[in-house]
C-alpha cells in the first residue's frame, strides 16, 4: 500500500501502456495520408464504442476496429486489399509499449497488485501485452467484454473493484486518455492522467487526483515520501 | 398518413433542418483556422454528449457547447475575449435553415404532424427554430433535456413515441447525422438519412429505410405514388 492508501494500480492499455502511434506507423506504407488515416481510424473506433454502448448494441473491440477501418477506407476512398487490411488489423496485436513502461511498472509493483482494464477484447489484450513483454506483470487483465459495455460506463470500471476486491477509492486508475480518466473519476476511483503532449484534454468537468508526464513520472510521485 | 403507413415525421435539428455550417461562418472572423476550429468544436460537443451520457453526468446542451468551446480554445491556444465567446455561442441561436427546408416541410405536412427531436436545450431550440422561420411548422419541439440523456440512447428517441402517441414503427425519423439515424433505427423507428455530401457516414451496422440527398428529395420520395 502506498502512503496515501492506494491498494492497487489499474492501467488503461491503448494510449497508456501501449503506444497507439504504432498504428500510424503501420498505415505509413499502405495509405496516402497516414497521419489523417490513422487518427480518423482511432477516432471512429472510439466514437463507435460510445455510440454502440448508448444504443445497447455492443460488439467486441476487434469488430469495432474492423468496422472503423472499413468506414475510414470508404470515407477516404482508400482501396485496401485483403492482405493490407489484415496487416493493418494485426498492428493492434503488436503495439510497442511506451519506452519507460517496463521500468516504471517495476517500481509501481511496490504499491500493490497491478491490473489492466481495457476496451480491448480478451484476445487482443493478451496478444498485445504479450508482444509488448508486459503480460506477466499484471495480476489481472480485465476486458469490458465481460460486461458488454465500453468505458466510460460505470459498469466497465466496476470490473476493477470486483476483480481486485478493493473499494474503488483505494484503486488508482491510470490513463493517457482524458475522457477515460474522467469516466474513472466519475465512477469514484483515484485517477492519474498521463499527459504526454501537454495538449489540454477534455475532462468533462471532473477534477483528477494527479496529472503526470509519463509512467516514470507516476512511479516517482507514488514512491515519494508523504508530506 | 403516407402510402407506407407513416403517421408523423420527426426531424433532428442541427445538421438536418439547421445548417451547422453557420458555426463555421461565425468562427471566420474570430479565430485563425475557422474550418479546423469549428469542426473540432462540433466534434467535441458531440463526443461530450456521448461521454457524459455514458457516465451518467448529464448537463444541458448549452453547457456542453460552452465547455466544448472553452476546451477547443485551450487546445488550439486561441484567446477569446468575453465578447468573442458570447458571439460564438450566440451563433447557435441563429442558425440558418438549409435552403430547401421551408418548401420541403410544406410538402411533408401532407404526411401527418411534424415534430423536432433534438439534443438542443429547449431555449436553444426555440430560439434557433424561430430565427430560422420554422418554429410554427412543428406540432412538437422535443428536447432530450426532458429525459436527461443524449441521443443515441433509446430513452431520447422514446420521447417522440410518447409525445406523438404513435408506435415507433409508424414514425419516420429524419437526420443528417449517420450516428443519429443509426440510433433511431436501433430504437425501432423508420429512418431517412439526409446525405448531403456523399461521404459515407458511419451507420454502426444498422440498415436504414431511406437515404436522400436533401429534404426536397425526401418530400419527393414520400409523395410519390406507391408501387
Amino acid at each position: 500500500m502506498s502512503a496515501d492508501g492506494t491498494e492497487a494500480v489499474v492501467f488503461d492499455a491503448y494510449g497508456t501502456l501501449l503506444d497507439v502511434g504504432a498504428i500510424h506507423a503501420a498505415c505509413a506504407s499502405l495509405v496516402e495520408d497516414p497521419a489523417t488515416f490513422s487518427s480518423l481510424w482511432r477516432r471512429t473506433q472510439l466514437e463507435s464504442t460510445w455510440l454502440r454502448s448508448l444504443m445497447g448494441r455492443y460488439v467486441d473491440f476487434w469488430q469495432i476496429t474492423e468496422a472503423a477501418l472499413d468506414h475510414v477506407a470508404a470515407a477516404t476512398r482508400t482501396r485496401l486489399g485483403e492482405d493490407e487490411r489484415r496487416r493493418l488489423m494485426d498492428a493492434w496485436l503488436e503495439i510497442d509499449p511506451y519506452p519507460e513502461a517496463a521500468e516504471a511498472i517495476g517500481r509501481l509493483e511496490a504499491v500493490g497488485p497491478l491490473a489492466v482494464l481495457s476496451n480491448g477484447s480478451p484476445s487482443m489484450l493478451e496478444a498485445a501485452l504479450t508482444s509488448a513483454g508486459l503480460r506477466a506483470r499484471f495480476a489481472h487483465v480485465l476486458s469490458v467484454d465481460e460486461v458488454g459495455i465500453y468505458k466510460p460506463a460505470p459498469a466497465a470500471y466496476g470490473l476493477a473493484e470486483r476483480h481486485l476486491g478493493a473499494p474503488r477509492d483505494r484503486l488508482l486508475f491510470v490513463s493517457g486518455n482524458g475522457w477515460d480518466a474522467a469516466g474513472a473519476k466519475a465512477f469514484g476511483m483515484r485517477v492519474a492522467l498521463v499527459d504526454r503532449t501537454g495538449i489540454p484534454s477534455h475532462r468533462l468537468g471532473m477534477d483528477l487526483d494527479l496529472v503526470v508526464g509519463d509512467l516514470g513520472d507516476l512511479a516517482d510521485r507514488l514512491s515519494a515520501p508523504a508530506g
